[in-house]
């Protein structure tokens, strides 16, 4: 593609580097800006400019915060003795939304991916260790995808951390809410049949 | 979606306003950006910045440009003769790239849409009437896509040119090169058959 404007073949090139956007869709996208006021472009960069500079990470639980220590681990309300460890941001977002989980995070920042270079040292481990050996946290729950590197990193995590003598647990897999059997996959299904629970118990869970 | 940072929530708001990006994909793009180097983040922003209080558009054909007169239509090689009216830069990039247009183009800026708010006056057609009006034009090939929107606008031109003599054509339908009748659609396939080609003129085509 050949463009008209240096500015327009610049700004294409770089919206294009951004994840799931190619040539087509960042050429779409720089027309749609290119027709917006003048203003709506300038709020739009500073929002990203400002994001990156203002934006820190909490020193306890890694996750994007304002302040040095996030609203969740500042919050008194929530407890100490458990820990939720998440692979980002988004994680910790959908594990909020479901207002059932009242302990704390902590975000690995990744996962082990030897294939994307990203290494146990490239994580939030060590500190993941030291709060961990600290006398109040009595269960940790591995809230990783179950992805190979999810796993991967599970079971890496499980090894270093087994030692604290802290109870170690990991998200419940099997169907969804909702979901028929006959369209479920099998390792889904079996896994639900395994950790089938006692029927007082779902009743329980399907008031609250 | 509660963010755990205004700052990100801000771009976040601001990203999801580009065509086709919902809140989801903002939030990974978001992330994605503020896990990249600080100056590839300002690269990517000044870019955007830049293109939008840079870019010009040409006075004679109104396609996006980096000076006064685009490249094409400053072009002495090209035939003033023979003007192709498109919708926006894209179209001007597609046919540039067949190499195998040399007159100039008119690009329209849209097309009348009442259901959005456009109308004529919101496009240059006033512009377009008096180049047509100009004594070296002889024809003029409507290049819109064909879409109700672009099937009225072609019928507004046409009543708004027809009257100033120029000879007004518009691209060719039919199948695709490579296309097999089995999977064409009706209309296709019938305009195929109505604006069939001279045998010895497609062996020429297909030579050049």
């Amino acid at each position: 593609m050949s463009f008209s404007s240096k500015y327009i073949e610049e700004a294409v090139e770089h919206i294009s580097k951004l994840p799931g956007i190619g040539k087509k869709s960042a050429t779409r996208l720089a027309l749609f800006l290119l027709n917006q006021e003048l203003e709506d472009v300038k709020s739009l960069t500073e929002a990203i400019d400002k994001m990156k500079s203002e934006t820190l990470f909490c020193s306890e639980c890694h996750n994007i915060s304002d302040t040095l220590v996030c609203e969740i681990c500042s919050n008194s309300t929530r407890s100490d003795q458990i820990l939720c460890i998440v692979e980002d941001i988004r994680d910790v977002m959908a594990i909020e939304n479901t207002h059932n989980y009242k302990g704390k995070y902590h975000v690995l920042g990744g996962l082990i991916s030897p294939m994307d270079g990203i290494g146990p040292s490239d994580l939030t481990i060590d500190s993941l260790v030291s709060r961990a050996r600290k006398a109040d946290v009595l269960e940790i729950i591995f809230a990783l995808n179950s992805t190979m590197e999810g796993d991967t990193t599970t079971f890496y995590l499980y090894r270093k951390l087994e030692e604290t003598g802290v109870q170690l647990s990991t998200l419940a897999r099997g169907l969804s809410v909702g979901d028929s059997l006959e369209y479920a996959d099998e390792v889904t299904l079996s896994r639900s049949i395994q950790n089938r629970v006692p029927y007082e118990t779902s009743i329980q869970q399907n008031r609250s």
